[in-house]
């Protein structure tokens, strides 16, 4: 069969292949990379099925049928996979900016009512169409940054039927638009007001009225381990139930405080761990020695910029302990309302002390992996989904450079061009 | 005459019109703004001619003639004002961007031939075709922002002709193209090497040979004070002869250390004095009784976070000490490479506490006041240029919120409708 798309003279084609088999990318594998100079990326109808320099391209599949980009010099590289949201809610929470600007704590805010529990009154007495509207309108957003893969999780419905809402609209959202979506299911986010001081009993609910009913549904189950939120061994006791229901499991852990959320899910053998601001270098070098690298650490650097609180992950120390790193938006309307993952990019270099490359592999391929999609996307390899960015850079080192910039330029998802960013 | 432009039904029109005669806006100036709820602009040509509440609209004045927009319950506000741009430069410095990332300062990076002398050389190996493709390029981008209006300063050629040609080509990029463009001259940007160790030789080799046959083409002259550049003694001699020539006058002063810039050029009246970080609020109370609150103060919020300094104006205690802001990108290759002025707004909200509605007078009528365009642009009012932009949210509050996203989904330039933002 010929080529149904080429995308020919790429600058630089950041094909984030040809690191180790079955691991993330992180440290010194980086440098194994394959970044083509001059390179192109050729796919039949939805796949990748060839990848390389312009002087090897076998023009005896370049055919009459063959829709043909040419990306003039410019870096070419794997549509984004953003692996932390919280996609689907109602309202938004722009009224409660002003009190942040004003030196409010998160937890203050939290514990007086407002913060998460008003983003659960708006979305509990939203309708399903509305949520999926307001879906849709961030998926959208998030193509025009060139992220082609989202998770998305539940978590503002915290009742059986609203959760379960949610994961449903997550769904419709991902089969009515290009960009896909994976599902992870958060119910245990925080204590909703039914089980006020009853984090146990909310938990033992979710457990068994509300996970049978997500089987085959939702990918992953989450938990929110933090003070205010669930402990560290309520955490194990829920995360280990949803891994026996055949769950793969993700936590949000060591945002505010140095829990030991992370090093129990990974014991676990959570497929990632998310936010770690408080993780020691330390404690992330034990999980990547007990999971063989297996466990992405999602770091989410737009968050302590929005709160204020300025106390970031030592990515840096991670990377180098052997713990790979994936980074995301953490999108949501309380802590991060950002769709902009280039600007997340920019600031795990700028805070966390990620180098480009590495902050590029964070959005990608291992971005994929801690969503359990890196056999799909993530890197631009025969057989994955033809999801390509073409961007308005010649190189990658400008991609972080040009602060809170856009670079993407073109958007294929699954082998197919969309209309370009508005 | 009919209304040739109408924009109808905005959901909040923020005309930033109302403050106090002859003087930019600051604290309690803010709450007389108007807010108009479902409100009107109507422009006949590339002027505002009337602005209200839609019930008040005058039906006569619409005919068939009159384009019309619906604004659907956005926000509609004016164009952006960039007010302190280095606009028209060679190259770029994303190569350097690891440099900083390995926590290299920015002052030992100028001190080794890097920084700001490697833009100065690929400036001066570039053609006068080649700088204005870039300025076009760039101003470009700045419009897909909503800028309307934005100021450019020379000082990447340090020598007599490309000084002059710099100056030659943010004016014809400013003729080529829709958004307005005012000049600066900041030859006076960095001692070049053929000056090395006598900075006065040079300011007054600029003062003799070059501000002469800028009259009539610069507006403003602009030094920048600071260690390893000028000292507060220069630049006084230097901004004062800059003043006997005719021109008005701006300062980069208090970005790194105090030496008393600040205070020294409002003292001549400078029409604004930038960056600011080192400014004691005690300093600013002085400089805004001094001035009668005329100066006004462009703070810079990207260049700390790009730089890793984190060390950010005090905005908030500048505006309770009576002097007004205006917030600005600093764009420039090597401590703000961002055209994003929205994230700018965000930042000045999150890291110098101030209010979104003083950020928004910040990026609009401040601004103007920042480069002497206080009566053509900066708020929507009659008589002023018909530059409108309409944004993708309901209420002001969301602006500043969206961390890093760009709202705009329409700019009018001098009434006349652009093509959408790409
Ligand atoms: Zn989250
Ligand atoms: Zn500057």
């Amino acid at each position: 069969m010929a080529y149904t798309l080429l995308v020919r003279h790429c600058g630089q084609l950041l094909t984030l292949a040809g690191g180790p088999a079955g691991r993330p990318l992180v440290g010194s594998h980086l440098s194994s990379w394959r970044i083509i100079p001059d390179g192109y990326v050729a796919c039949e109808e939805g796949r990748i099925v060839a990848v390389g320099p312009m002087h090897e391209l076998d023009l005896s599949q370049v055919t009459a049928g063959t829709a043909i980009i040419d990306a003039r010099g410019h870096v070419v590289m794997p549509g984004l996979v953003e692996c932390h949201t919280h996609l689907v809610f109602g309202g938004n929470r722009a009224h409660e900016f002003q009190r942040k600007l004003e030196g409010e704590a998160y937890l203050d805010i939290l514990a007086s009512g407002g913060g998460i529990l008003s983003t659960v009154r708006a979305t509990r007495a939203a309708s399903e169409g509305e949520l999926l509207d307001n879906a849709m309108h961030h998926l959208a957003g998030f193509r025009r940054y060139g992220v082609t893969t989202v998770e998305a999780k539940s978590g503002y419905g915290l009742d059986r039927e609203t959760e379960l809402a949610l994961v449903r609209v997550a769904g419709t959202a991902g089969h009515r638009q290009e960009v896909r979506v994976v599902r992870t299911f958060l119910g245990a986010h925080v204590v909703p007001p039914e089980y006020k001081g009853r984090p146990t009993d909310y938990l033992n609910f979710l457990a068994t009225d509300v996970l049978p009913a997500l089987r085959g549904v939702a990918e992953f189950v989450d938990i929110f381990c933090e003070e205010g939120a669930f402990s560290t061994e309520d955490a194990r006791a829920y995360l280990a139930e949803a891994q026996a229901q055949g769950f793969r499991l993700k936590i949000h852990a060591e945002q505010l405080h140095d829990l030991g959320g992370c090093e129990m899910a990974a014991a676990l053998g959570a497929t990632s761990i998310d936010h770690c601001d408080y993780l020691t270098p330390e404690a992330a070098a034990r999980i990547a020695q007990l999971t063989a690298g297996q466990t992405v650490a999602v770091l989410l650097p737009l968050v302590p910029l929005f709160l204020r609180q300025e106390k970031y992950a030592p990515g840096r120390q991670f990377i180098d302990a052997g713990l790979p790193v994936a980074i995301s938006t953490d999108f949501n309307p309380g802590s991060c309302p950002s769709k902009n993952l280039w600007l997340a990019l920019s600031m795990a270099c700028l805070k966390m002390g990620l180098t480009p490359l590495e902050a590029l592999a964070a959005v990608t391929l291992n971005a994929a992996w801690a969503i359990g999609q890196e056999r799909e996307c993530g890197s631009l390899e025969p057989g994955k989904r033809a999801d390509i960015l073409l961007l308005s850079v010649p190189t990658y080192e400008e991609i972080p450079y040009w602060l809170g910039e856009n670079p993407v330029q073109e958007v294929i998802i699954n082998g197919v061009r969309m209309e370009r960013p508005e």
